[in-house]
Parts: structure tokens; C-alpha cells; sequence
């Protein structure tokens, strides 16, 4: 039997510069965000980790309501007959799914997919649904969990489940498919930007790396801490490919009869990953305010002799914050000291440490501190909750910035291969380069450097030059990374 | 290809005279609530059934979370021998869960389930997290789908996959995990009572209806309106089951090591079932205003010549009630006439109807249409704020009175077991009979009435009498009805 003593928190972490991978596992799991689980690639999200989640799905959930999108339900299961008709789709997902063969003590007649994405069954759908013009856009959005039987898994960034959210409409034409796209691609990176406080580059991947069965995908990507890029959210245009597989046709108003254009886009747990290796340091988590599960650890400094005193004034101050609608937890463990204490919620990441002791109650004061710069200081009782708010935006602010310029001072420019490798290979980062768009050179890159183009980004054509790799001539400028 | 008009709802719904079964589908499906899926007995729960799914969750997740409680995910999958760890579990729910064999192209070594209920795989982590008395209680709710291959299904009421939460709790002793239970009971009957407007009788489960594994089984039941029982929650306390076979076990502080008690607890979408069965009338759906996912349906009275003032001025009225955090939604198409709007709306349950036409916009005014009991009301628009709200609340008051009134028409008392027969066969509804505690006679009257014991209420033994079946001394009043 473990003691009591045993199962604290070991609070060594491994540096990130030791070993970059296990700084990674070390922080989830003594943070209880996440657990392995007796299932091979499926991971445990803790209440912690969950909590986070829950506050990240609120903020997107209401940017894709405002944007006029409904929350639905579908199955679960596909029948294999309809993951089987879009031919680019079963391509890319048919090696990578879980199938459900038995129902109880009987032989299915038609083996069922667990969903690994669910334009399918959405498609089957939506082509009993749509009939005439006035049925579009159909706007629809789903929560959900879905399986990918991936061989090499590390939590939250690639595991055999996950949950996500997957938008799927349909529309009247093409323009109106790509504003939806678009749309859809900039509302990720406002929620990305401004509640994970990770900046993404914005643009569209190559026909290598679009999703299976789309027309064009479009996706924001992130640069981790290690200078490995992260997919961060993917926007496919699918054109007209599931519409005629799956015959969604519509009578138009001038009569005649067309076929829908589709969107999906998603983004997922994975983000979570994102929050963490982007802000995250040798001390543990860093987390953004506006989606910690807690936003403020209240420790109160109590001696023996004055405990109660003090815990009865900080359980005031307690209620108070909580009734303003911060997200405050006091910490009033006897067993621990505020040392202890001080280290496990820093590991935890909670942005704003306020503490307050015998003699902060005397001056009427405490102190907070912060975790993203360590900065302390000393406010009046009275002026607290105004304070903690104004702090609370300025973390996330700064946590933006910060990570905005560690972006910047790793994403270089060059033509030169040979340079880009060394940078690839030593600096890593983004690199922006010119390519020709001939997937041979994309593929060539790629095998020789294992840097992939993360995206075409808007608006950045029309400057002659030479492609990194054939020198032939481009106007094409890419991103390049080592990714996730 | 069908036109506009043959897909335009169809009015008609059987009436509940007719065929009861009939209307519940015409219902459901006309309303869109739902559609049937290619997966047999697996249901699409489309957005107007996913908005009502959506409030639902967030009135019973504010509760779970008031009470102490915090949500978590638990893969999907259950390893075959971890289902296997609790011999009652299993033999309770192997007979119906899907099988997964294959990730990929590859056979798995071992067989997974897809989870019909989490116990086994939680216990597998408790055993994992929880090793002092200072661990506990552990308190963890996770809402998901889950599966349980039925025979033969209904939407909502009975489907191979359903969305619900499951909470899963363990404590230091059977008194803990005894108050938990009747603690979210309570919270149950509190959510579905003040927020569903549906009134439940609170009680225990017979060791034959008992959760698979359970040491005992509470819940509560509700009366539909063709007079068969729904169960429409379950809080059961696992005594040490589960810590037993999973090792779940603990160092209490006075240095013994002991096994934990558990709970669960879980509602789910079968909860829309009786919302509709409760409330549900002839024209259609009737929502409580709490969870409906439209509150109040503005339809303009705008003839040609006067359409662009009146949409003008109810474009600001709906914008004010938006404002004010009323679900509001406008109904300004061309194409129907308010007539055929006010029938659409009716049957899809919205509480409240706000007429405003040209004549209304000189006067001042507004009529607002009750769903609930069809009354009309002028209000000065003035007023229309506060008069919405207040009579939203009017109307779900009525709701729960008007449910109870039949509750209690339909609930019947007698020990003659030739009456009960009758009553069961031609009144139904609820019958209070006396019952000797024997799973023969319970068996028997199953058999021969098809009527189950739905509850054992508190509170009511103590009253000498006999037995309804065997005549045997019997101090124990039950609940019996046909039961969804």
C-alpha cells in the first residue's frame, strides 16, 4: 500500500530542455489533467483536464451559435456501405477505424465503423432533408468523441478517441460554401487567439496535406514551444464530392436542380495539447485565464494560533470573489504548508495566486501573485475583485504577446535549402520559403527534412523568386515546419 | 423530386385516442425533434431536439455541480475483462452491448465494449487514484453516449445509443454513500420536477429491478399520459461490489485499510420522452418554458402594403426580448400566412405566441397566446418584457399542476387483486397495493397483469394489511403500473 507521503506530488518535472517529450508527460499526469487508461491510446481526462475543456468548449460553442449554427446529434455507428461511397474517404479513414462486428450475442449482417469524422452519416442525412433552396444553409454543429485507431498516441495530441466538434453545412454554391469556409476558419482563430492565447498563422494546406475527400482545406497552425508546429484547427471546403455520392440535390428557385456545396471544420482536444506546450514551462502548466478551470488560488497564511481568525476573514474574502463570478478555489488544507502549496498550484498553472496572512489582515491588504511572470503585489482588501479582474486580462494579454514573440523569433526566411534545413534541423520554428507547388518537391522536402508545408497562407503571392527545392520559378511563399 | 409543398408538414397528427404509439412518432418527427438514422435503432437528434437536450443539460449540470461535483471523460471502450471483474454487471449487461473486434485492418487481442454504463471502467482508475481517507469523497459525473443493443427501440424512450451523465462516487462508508444517493435523487426529482414539469414519485427499486451490480437501486417515476410508468432517473448505492472485485481500497485515518462504497447515478434523453408523453396534447408538443428551446415565437401580422413598418417595429421588439435573455425567435417568411405559422409553432410546443400587427403597432400593444391552456392577453408593449417573463413562469407552474392533477386522478389504492387487474387493464395509470416483500408474488403479477413494482416509497411501512397477490401479512405499500 502506497503511503500518503508516497503519492504526493513528486514535484520534479523534467526540464523541457532535458527531454522535451517527458517534460510533456510528466506535466499532464502530475497535474492530473489526464490519465492512461486500460485501453491502448485512449486517455482518462481528470476533472481538471475536464474542466478546462468544458471552458474552451463554452467559449467556441458560443462563437458558432453566434454565427448562426445549432447544436445536433448524430449515431454514433456508420454502416460501412456509407463510409464506403465517398472513394477519397474511405481511403484516407477506412485503415484507421474500429469496427463493431457483434450486437450482443449476434453477428452484425453489415459491419458498423465507430466514427472517425461523420460527413457520412451527416450526408445521408442531410440528403432526406433538403429538398428546395429554401432549405439552405443548413447550419449544423456537433459535439462528440470519435475514434482514429492511431498506432503511436500521446495524450490530448493523438489518441484512438478524442472529442471534438465537427460544423457541417450545406449551401446554395460554391461562393457561398468558401465565405462559410472562411468564416468558420476566422472564428478558430479568434478563439484560439483570444481565449488559448496561442497565435496561429492562417492558410490553406496543400492538396497533400487537405482533408480526405475535401475540395480545399484551410487550417491555422501554432508553433509550440519546442519549435514544432501543431495543427491547431482544420475548415474544408468538400465542393460538390459528397453531395453527388450521396445525391443532396436541391430545386433552385429558378427551377432547376443543383447540388449542395458543403463545409465541415473541427477542432478538437488536441487543443488542449496547444494550451500546454505553447505556455507551459519548467515549473509546469501555465494556464490562460479566460479557460483556467481555476483562475484564482486563495492560500491563506495561518499559524495554529490565529487559524481561525484568519480562515474566517479569508473564507469572506472566498465567497466574495466567487459571488463576482471569478473562478476561485481556497486552498485551506491543514496537512500541507503554503510552500507545498505554492509549488502545486504553480505546477497547476493557476494564474493568480492571492494570499493572505495574519498580518495582510491587519493593513487590510493581500497579495497576489502572478504565475505567467512571477510578479507580486499588494492590494487593498477593498479594491480586490477589481484588481484580480484587471490582473486576470492582463495575463491573458501578456500570455498572448508572449507567445506572439516567441513566434516571431522562430519563424525564419530563406530560399536557400541548404540553410533551411540547418534551421529545420537546429533552430526549427516556422520557416518561410518559396515552393513551386509540384507535390514531388513537397514530397521531396518532406522525406529529406521531415518539415511539411503547415500552409499556404493568404496573400502572399505575387513576389517572384525560386522554389527552395527545384529553383524554378515561384511566387508561392509557404510555411514550413517539423510538426505534431 | 418532392416539391416545397408536399414537404411542408403535414398537419395531421393521429390523436392519442386513436393510436397513443402513433401520435408519439407523428409527434417527434413532425416537430423535427428527431429523424431515424441508417444504424438501426440509433436516432438522429436534430436541432430543435438537441436545443431542448442542451437546456436540459444545463439546469441538471448546474445541480451536479452545485452539489460538490465535477465532470471528467472515461474512454468509450471497456476492455471484455474488465466487464467481466463484477459477475452481477456482466450478466446484466453483456447480453447487450455492441462488440468492437477490429482497429484498422487488424484483429484486436482483446475484445472492447462499447461502454453501455462506465462502472467497470471508472473502478479500474478509482483503484488507481484513491489510496487515503484524505482522497475521499471522490466525487466524478461524466456526461457521453453510451450503447446498449436493443431489440426492439423507440425514440428518446429506448435506443441502441443514447446521450445521458453518469455520475460515479465512492466514500469512506456505507452511511456517505447512502446520503449520496438520496442526495441526487432529490437533485433528480428537484430537476425534473421544477425544470421538466414533470412530477415523479421517489422511491426504491425491487431486488428484481435493481441496477446489474447494485446493492440497491432508488429512483423515480413518472406517469405519461396514456397511464403507463417511465422511469425516469436512478441513483443506486454499490456498496462494496465493485471496490471488492477492482480493489478499491483506502488507509483510514485510523490506520485500517478498508474498501470504499460507491454510488452512480444517471439520467437520460429518454428524459425528452416524457416531456412529450407528460405535456404532449393533440396539436403537438407542449415545452415548459424552462428547457424549451424557443420560449416565445414572434409572428408579425404584416399585410403587403404595411410589411416594412411592422417588420421594422417587431425587429426591435424581438431584439429587446433577445436582449433581455428570453429565447425569442422571429417567424418572418413570405411564404405562409399567420395562420399556418400559428399551427406550425403550437406543434412545436413553444410556450408563447406574440402577435403584433398593424393595428396592435398603433394601439400600443402586443397579444401574447398561451400554448398551455390557449389563453390570449393584451399587453401594452410597454409591459412586454415583464409580462413575458412573468407569464413563462405562470405557465410552467401550470404545467407541473396540471401533470400532478392527472398523476393523481390516475393513481388508484387498492389490496383486491381482481380490481387491480381491472384498473391495470382498463384505467391503468398508477396503483398502490400492498406487497409481502416476496420476488414470487412480484413475478407472478408481472406475468399475469404485465404491471411491474416501479417503487418502493419511503415512508410508508408501518400499516398492517395483506399482501395483493399471496394475501400474506404485509406492512409494505408499492407503487405498480405498465411501465415504459
Amino acid at each position: 500500500m502506497m503511503s500518503r507521503e508516497d503519492k504526493e506530488f513528486v514535484k520534479e518535472i523534467t526540464p523541457q530542455a532535458t527531454d522535451y517529450s517527458q517534460w510533456y508527460i510528466d506535466v499532464i499526469l502530475k497535474t492530473q489533467l489526464v490519465d492512461y487508461s486500460p485501453v491502448k491510446g485512449c486517455m482518462v481526462i481528470r476533472p481538471y483536464g475536464f474542466g478546462l475543456w468544458e471552458n474552451m468548449q463554452q467559449g467556441l460553442d458560443r462563437r458558432i451559435k453566434d454565427t448562426g449554427h445549432k447544436n445536433a446529434y448524430f449515431p454514433l455507428f456508420i454502416p460501412e456501405s456509407l463510409l464506403q461511397k465517398e472513394a477519397e474517404h474511405v481511403e484516407g479513414f477506412a485503415p484507421e477505424v474500429a469496427w463493431v462486428t457483434h450486437g450482443g450475442n449476434e453477428k452484425l449482417a453489415e459491419r458498423l465503423v465507430v466514427r472517425p469524422t461523420s460527413e457520412t452519416i451527416i450526408c445521408e442525412m442531410y440528403s432526406r432533408w433538403i429538398q428546395s433552396w429554401r432549405d439552405l444553409p443548413v447550419l449544423i454543429n456537433q459535439w462528440c468523441n470519435v475514434v482514429r485507431w492511431e498506432k503511436v498516441t500521446r495524450p490530448f495530441l493523438r489518441t484512438s478517441e478524442f472529442l471534438w466538434q465537427e460544423g457541417h453545412t450545406a449551401h446554395r454554391n460554391e461562393q457561398e460554401a468558401e465565405e462559410e469556409t472562411l468564416k468558420m476558419l476566422e472564428v478558430y482563430r479568434d478563439f484560439v487567439e483570444n481565449d488559448l492565447a496561442v497565435p496561429v498563422v492562417k492558410g490553406r494546406k496543400t492538396d497533400n496535406e487537405k482533408f480526405a475527400g475535401a475540395l480545399r482545406t484551410y487550417c491555422i497552425e501554432a508553433l509550440m514551444s519546442d519549435g514544432k508546429a501543431l495543427q491547431a484547427g482544420t475548415s474544408h471546403n468538400l465542393g460538390e464530392h459528397f453531395a453527388k455520392v450521396f445525391d443532396i440535390s436541391y430545386l433552385d428557385s429558378d427551377g432547376s436542380l443543383k447540388y449542395v456545396w458543403q463545409t465541415s471544420w473541427g477542432v478538437s482536444t488536441r487543443l488542449v495539447g496547444a494550451i500546454i506546450m505553447v505556455h507551459g514551462d519548467d515549473r509546469g502548466l501555465v494556464l490562460p485565464p479566460k479557460v483556467a478551470p481555476v483562475q484564482v488560488i486563495l492560500v491563506p497564511i495561518a499559524p495554529k494560533k490565529v487559524r481561525d481568525e484568519v480562515l474566517a476573514k479569508t473564507g469572506e474574502v472566498y465567497a466574495k470573489l466567487k459571488a463576482e463570478g471569478i473562478r476561485i478555489e481556497m486552498d485551506d488544507r491543514e496537512e500541507y504548508s503554503p510552500g507545498w502549496k505554492f509549488n502545486e498550484w504553480e505546477m497547476k498553472g493557476v494564474p493568480l495566486r492571492l494570499e493572505i496572512g495574519p498580518r495582510d489582515l491587519e493593513n487590510g491588504q493581500a497579495v497576489l501573485a502572478r504565475r505567467d511572470n512571477g510578479e507580486k503585489e499588494t492590494v487593498a482588501l477593498d479594491d480586490l475583485a477589481a484588481r484580480v479582474r484587471s490582473m486576470l486580462e492582463e495575463i491573458q494579454d501578456n500570455m498572448l504577446k508572449k507567445a506572439r514573440r516567441f513566434r516571431e523569433e522562430n519563424t525564419s526566411r530563406t530560399d536557400d535549402y541548404e540553410e533551411f534545413k540547418r534551421i529545420i534541423e537546429e533552430k526549427r520554428g516556422f520557416v518561410i520559403s518559396r515552393w513551386c507547388g509540384d507535390p514531388a518537391c513537397e514530397q521531396a522536402i518532406k522525406e529529406e527534412t521531415k518539415a511539411t508545408i503547415r500552409c499556404i497562407p493568404f496573400d502572399t503571392e505575387g513576389l517572384p523568386g525560386k522554389c527552395l527545392h527545384c529553383g524554378s520559378e515561384s511566387d508561392k511563399l509557404v510555411y514550413f515546419a517539423r510538426a505534431y
